[in-house]
């Protein structure tokens, strides 16, 4: 087992443990695992995500590390001894990796968890090779990232960034069952969230190794994506109103049909991202129909309309021209449409020093590279409120996730890690911000 | 009180009781009826439709004639007394008016069961006149024509023409409780429905007054229409299978989105009779989309295409057009499309001398008329196996039915009533066929 690795140019420098690191990925793959399916289910603040918290916890303490629960959920793993690990006794500035461990509903073995486990091995790494850095590493794991069970997904990084301070009411799951007590089980206190709050320039970065959880590093076939922007995001809903009808009694001239209506909607949502280019992606990924039989001319039509870009003024044109178009739909179809914004979140640029660390690095480790932009959201995008933020991405097999199926090359994990532990060295060194 | 009406040319005749008719509408329309929605829901053996079945044999007893239930549950109600009252033993040869008693969930008054009602206003005015006939007229409500609860429409009818004689299973509603205890409790008998078939030439011709259900005669404004045809239907369902994949992650280019293929297949759909006109309608009324988040493109989609035509080589024409172009979207979009035939009703034609006695009928009476098909079934396209038909329509307010706001005018359902006694009349006189 080494701790070394020859990089370009002959240099002998730190390396991550490899089969440490896959053994570990593979260890919280069992937590929370559907043996009929091969998915994995581990929402936030379940017992299977307690479960994959305790582990994390676990291996942090065999590695001689420190992790403490902060009052979000949040595990935060450092090299100091305990007693010393509130952030604002610290005297160094801190270089922040990680990402998430909850899981959504049978999903897969590597998002989130990826990141986490990775940001474990470079602390560990760092730890050992007792090395001093100008800031200090710090592994983190936020606390339901997906929202899957308790509906308000990017947790743990919005109380970091001090953005859940003032609750609107007492928060539950999809159940009604209160988060009050699934939070206390897992180590958080709800009356505390103030607490989780980071001060400003306490995190000097914050870096989150990922899988792309799309095809574009698979078919360009480069090892690293060097992540540009996490897209902002529009999502909108449409109630289409049209008249109901018999659809053998009703001629074709004089109906008023909601779902021909929405299938204008539909294809000139994707004409504006495929042909207009307005923004990056452009999809209408649900659509109820009412009364939804076969027998009935449809006279209602709920849709949603999700816009991504990593630019706010493309984003906020696309959803103009889309408007735009929606009154010629009504027009051709004698239907009305009403939209309603559901989300709309900003774009998110990643610091520009840390991208080209990334991607020094990646060059250094001889691992081709190439700039993209995040389509997903990630806990990096909230961090942003606080400090620089960086991503790497690494290939994902078949450009999917959140299904049972999602997966990465053993060595694209490793190539990841590698990246991480490089940049981290650069930047914890004070070399590059 | 009077049954005698002045037609056109001072001559005086026959005339339905108009007070009757709409007194009796009115009291079957409290038999199931939501005081919340003003809906009416009897399904087909269900006890509220028991209890309409049960109206009307009472009205028709209390007008001096003798309902009779046959195997199928189906109501046959004669002039002639009790013992001679079995198809088989009919010297005469029978003309038979009617429709049905059942409805769909929360429906209307009117489908179905103004046709009854009037039929047995129409046999009642002719057995009160003493009128010697040369064919016998018969009264009749098909049992289970919407196949609400128990999913085999048109039951009573099918029975009729011995198309149930062999059933390929024991019949259970939608829940799985067998018909065979609620066809009994009708009246019915499951093991004898053999018996329910009438003799090739025991029926002289089949007449059934409905509403309308769509908006042409309100349109144009005529008063009668003259049902040409009842258009047949041609059901498929399409399975559209792409890929699933994450909505923000996953480039416009490479996608295999099932719901753009599927928008593409519900205007394809409208195109083919709107714009070609290569049927009469073409309508996608169900479309289901999976998963069907708003954060994934949808991998797969279900919908389905209704087509009707009352003539079978352009209903088959529309079909070969649409599968034409399935295979343009499949390529057009990198899906699969798979279809499957639910249903295939080939087209009735009304016998054209029956069409003629209608048309008399409304000229007589000074009632606009125009000629029309029916894009909805009913049974009467089901005795056209046994018989000639002939269907006389009402106009619908707004043009809608089965759906609690289903209504005629008064004038409207009187006037319909009078044609189909007129017509009654001289088809029984002999004077038609």
């Amino acid at each position: 087992m080494s701790d070394q690795v020859l990089e370009r140019g002959g240099q002998r420098t730190l390396d991550i443990d490899p089969g440490r690191l896959l053994r570990r990925i593979a260890e919280l793959a069992r937590i929370g695992a559907d043996p009929a399916t091969g998915g994995i289910t581990r929402e936030g603040f379940s017992a299977a995500d307690r479960a994959g918290r305790a582990y994390l916890m676990d291996q942090a303490r065999t590695a001689g590390l420190t992790p403490a629960v902060d009052a979000a959920g949040n595990i935060v793993i450092r090299a100091r001894p305990p007693g010393s690990d509130t952030p604002d006794s610290a005297e160094r500035q801190v270089l922040m990796m990680g990402s998430h461990l909850d899981t959504v509903v049978n999903g897969g073995r590597l998002d989130g968890a990826y990141g986490v486990l990775a940001a474990l091995e470079v602390l560990q790494t760092l730890t050992d090779s007792g090395r001093d850095t100008a800031c200090e590493p710090v592994a983190v794991a936020f606390a339901n990232e997906e929202g899957a069970l308790f509906p308000q997904p990017f947790w743990g990084s919005m109380a970091v960034a001090g953005r859940l301070a003032a609750l609107p009411r007492e928060p539950a799951d999809h159940h009604q069952r209160p988060l009050r007590e699934a939070l206390r089980l897992a180590g958080g206190d709800l009356d505390a969230l103030g607490s989780v709050c980071w001060p400003a320039g306490s995190i000097a970065a914050y870096l989150e190794l990922h899988i792309e959880q799309g095809p574009v590093l698979e078919r360009s076939g480069s090892r690293i994506g060097v992540v540009e922007a996490i897209t902002g995001r529009t999502v909108l809903t449409l109630d289409i109103r049209g008249s109901a009808g018999h659809c053998g009694t009703s001629p074709m001239t004089g109906r008023h049909d909601a779902l021909t209506a929405a299938a204008r909607v539909v294809l000139a949502t994707e004409h504006l991202a495929a042909e207009r280019r307005l923004c990056r992606v452009a999809t209408v990924g649900r659509l109820d129909a009412h009364p939804n039989t076969p027998n009935t001319i449809a006279g209602a039509v709920r849709l949603t309309v999700d816009l991504r870009d990593t630019d706010i003024w493309r984003l906020t044109g696309a959803e103009q021209a889309l408007r735009r178009m929606l009154r010629t739909v009504e027009t051709a179809t004698g239907t009305r449409i009403e939209v309603t914004a559901e989300t709309r979140s900003d774009p998110v640029r990643a610091d520009l020093r840390l991208r080209a660390a990334v991607a020094h690095a990646a060059d250094a480790l001889d691992l081709t590279h190439e700039a993209l932009p995040s389509g997903a959201g990630h806990d990096a995008q909230v961090v942003a409120d606080l400090a620089p933020i960086g991503m790497i991405f690494v290939p994902s097999l078949g450009g999917i996730s959140h299904v049972p199926e999602e997966d990465s090359r053993p060595e694209d994990l490793v190539a990841g890690a590698r990246v991480l532990l490089r940049t981290a060295l650069d930047v914890a060194d004070g070399t590059v911000l």
